[in-house]
């Protein structure tokens, strides 16, 4: 059964795993202080043309959102997040467990405004309250969105202004990058982020985020919190080498806009049949809305998720495409689609 | 510059990197819910003769030892450890930062006893200081040692006795298992354990630790623990597959014999050339003391620590081997020492 | 200025601080283990006809929640609550910084339904997700209303079927149980909660809660989560003479009956004078809405908040009355708001 | 049966509970911002000849040290104190439960030195092990030793130099300060700490800790910790009240000699009978060895804690005197010792 359910059901790209197997017997510094990681670095910070970052090696998304806070807060301080934020649904209150408070507001397609930090920074006046300090969002969204350069623009002019940490949560940043409309560059992240990451897990490596620090006053020590949080890897060269190859040419894009290219397959087919969809999603996620006995059918031979209902006799289901989607699968769901919607 | 600084400084041996090739775009479940992972487990049961233990894959011994910690104790009570306890020495407070204290006793050797326990459960005696509940011990020791099977009997004894779970750091528990001398076998832990961990990291893997939870009033939710403290890691059969590498026959075993080997060519080589040595170990790390000056000359052609000071004239230095220390390295080593020696 | 801003404006009942007085130079135990705690317990048992509790005594609200949560419920089981929730809105994260998620239901009239708790369990489903595993509520709620014993009775039994701890925030329980249209006892709170606690502060003590721990499951070692988190008070006498005057006799339901008398004069008039209310309040909190001109008059001479904007020319104001609020000072409000009004 | 166990078996010097009845019915602020809390402020600033500092009122010791430990700290820092001190021994792992690690250190007579610290500066080199940066002291010490200035000096010169934070816990800070061959004012204590506390509790208060903040960059946001932490006393006033009292003219110093005379008196006897002292304190608590005889003898009238054995037929009691310890008990208790000694 071919699954569509998501983007971390294949292991490597194979140049990767050729990278782990080439160098693997060479002798190396341990917890991310050899010279590959050190190489991926340098390779990353020349793609977001900016050398005084700080960028660090991470496992996963969970891992990364946790360390980034608990590092970042004291302990009075809350994050703000959509009620769609990851941190917020399906960290099983990782966030929580470091002590800071996720205050949510709803949003739009995914999405947060500079008006509803506003609402909850007028709410929250005093010391009965936790003071709101860190901006939490998700590029893409979880339900596929991506913001503009004007929309990340206008969110950190604001965070500035209130004194609040802008940060992003990157599990499916390639995706965004390379997603048709994009008009946001990793420099651009850099200039208007207190820091960000860039996911691997779900682009193509065995695991692996890439944080990047670019406030500098959040810098210092950060190593001591990875170690903390059982984080740092003893053989860390297995993160860096990973990076090395993802970023050392343009295979992360090129991963990136083969799974939206697959996905826009699956959304154009799908339009053309006439379903709409729960969120507009130029991403590697899309969500149609589909006859709840089209997709009985559908997951008799596909392996997808049924994200909600949508009325008594639809419901919205969620497709995500990856680096290695084969085109040949998609074709086959849409014929299959067709064929099982008469 | 060879290294005998430590037993990660290599990748992973090349049946595991061939397994993650081999099945590489395979589509599987994500978050240790494969059929790999679900073969490794399998396979780790059948070696320690007992199919009623849990087990997790996990990334390293930290991440390991603060999940098992946190999962297992309620907040006001804390460990016993000796004071060269991983735990306490080099994690950089992980425990605590999950809100529990460790409980030191010097021991003897890196070692616990019933006596050293004891004396910690008199001291403690109300609610105005902390309740010990967990016995943390490492098999081998920080410092080399092994626990004998009598030891372990009588501090899994006295625990049951005295209501404390009973928990052992398996970071180097293959180089135990293998050493000569050695009369304890993994169906031996599972029987006198409430739980311990198998070490990968540092035994051929990549990176993992495989948790092997005995007490089955331990068992329940723990995988929501791993997932909050984002330890679950999405391609789990990373983990899963170089598990069922070691375990499907003995390369685990072989593997760490061999670092043992090699560890035991460099002590009688040693012991002959007339040093002693900090102590006694039978396992893959041990602490010879040499003259400084004879140190400074052996590092500037290897990479090893300097322990302890022993005297005004003296070090105590430690040498580690791996499974992929190559014999030629050794003799290199040991011939150097004799010329250097003179 | 006379104030209805709260219920802790004044110090305490001068039974209580001639109790104090009283026994001041009397030599006895610290830390609540003093004879005079120990009969305050044996009163409080009398009142609720049950011998089988535990009763610690607390110095205020937020410490009280935080402590019970923190010591019921293992790292990744979370509370439900409703958005007015007291430990959601205006303890500082107190819980989250426990590490504890609190997830949120909107309710009705600021209270929660078994409806309320399923929609929570239906969503909750896996690792990913915190476990919903203590229902929190509040007696008298936050917006003054309160809980029949029908309703209690069905909440208790839901959370009994469901496996969830169900706890009560009495903070202004006297004000609850001597409300008019109360059908509620001491004596079923303790046969249907899990654990509740009795406010002292908002009804006539300097300070103090009476945690009730009815489930014996809870009871065990609570005395070490009271010291580890700073709440142990080495004069604990304290707090027990103050509850022993409070218990001995009725004086904490007649406190508690003052204040709803005087709240239920106000709100006769203000109905009168033909204004509604936001919430339908049987207890010491009412919650009229005024024209904004008004309340800027009222305010001038009385202090109290101003809850919510109603419409463009209106809002909700809370008036709380307290067992120290004179019969005169309301007269004076409901004549000055007679006047005013015109 | 008198009592020497400690010095919180009594309730409030009269005075104290006078101002309570005195203001009780008179209607403040709430949360510590009452006009007598503010004044209590005010009076302490005047004796501590400073302007600058923040004052807050908490109710208790352990309370205080884990507010300001876990205010001030990042996650990876940790606090380095005496083995002997309160918060290694006897706070139920309150510091470890807000996340942080306490090294110890062995200390002289209950005392912390520059090299003591710079010991453990020495062992802390990277990022596995957790970062020294608050020092911890307890004034007078729990063996009732104090401080000279120029040992404060020293410490104070030291922690600026090593940026670290200088803390003292001042539980029985009167008795130091008023103790025969004491140098330190409280003047000088607000120029050499970043923070410390004055104990109400153990000299003549009901309860009540006044945390004084001196380093500017500590005091932001204190308050949010405060309500955190469930210590924010909603009748504030019930601590401004009473430390009102205290400084307002020089009760505070008055109550702490008073205690130290009755522990001179003991002390001087004592001596002369011919014992010797497991510590040489000049405060309100004594160590005497005596024989196991006559300790028992003692113990059927008298109340105090056997300490520590000695040898065989010695063991060291604690004596403890308070503000309340009348002279006559002290007599008597010369009187007994002298006759039972026989």
């Amino acid at each position: 059964m071919y699954s569509f359910k998501n983007d971390y059901s294949e292991g490597a790209h194979p140049n990767l795993l050729e990278g782990l197997m080439k160098y693997n017997l060479e002798q190396v510094e341990g917890y991310g202080l050899d010279s590959w990681s050190e190489k991926a670095r340098e390779a990353i910070k020349g793609k977001l043309e900016n050398e005084e970052v700080d960028i660090h090696f991470l496992v996963g998304g969970t891992q990364t959102n946790l360390l980034a806070i608990s590092a970042f807060l004291r302990p009075h301080e809350a994050v703000i997040a959509t009620t769609s934020g990851h941190i917020f649904v399906h960290e099983t209150g990782a966030i929580e467990a470091t002590g800071h408070k996720v205050i949510t507001v709803k949003g739009k397609k995914g999405k947060l405004s500079t008006e509803d930090i506003e609402e909850v920074l007028i709410y929250h006046t005093d010391e009965h309250m936790v003071k709101p300090k860190f901006v939490y969002i998700s590029q893409s969204t979880e339900i596929g969105t991506i913001y503009t350069k004007a929309e990340l623009e206008a969110l950190s002019e604001y965070c500035k202004k209130q004194n609040l940490l802008f940060y992003m949560d990157g599990a499916r940043l390639g995706s965004a990058l390379t997603a048709e409309g994009n008009d946001v560059s990793l420099k651009d992240l850099a200039r208007l982020l207190d820091a960000f990451y860039i996911g691997g897990t779900k682009n193509g490596a065995l695991m692996g985020e890439a944080l990047v620090i670019c406030n500098p006053s959040l810098k210092e020590d950060f190593r001591y919190h990875i170690k903390q949080k059982g984080a740092l890897l003893a053989k860390g060269s297995v993160l860096g080498i990973q990076f090395l190859e993802l970023f050392k040419e343009d295979l992360f894009f090129e991963l990136a806009d083969h799974a939206n290219r697959m996905a826009a397959l699956l959304r154009q087919a799908i339009k053309e049949e006439g379903y709409s969809f729960f969120t507009d999603s130029p991403t590697n996620q899309i969500f149609p809305i589909f006859p709840n006995l089209l997709i009985e059918k559908l997951q008799a031979t596909y392996d997808f998720y049924k994200w909600e209902k949508w009325d008594e006799g639809h419901s919205a289901v969620r497709l995500v495409t990856s680096w290695a989607t084969p085109e040949e699968k998609v074709r086959d769901f849409i014929k299959d689609l067709k064929e099982w919607k008469k």
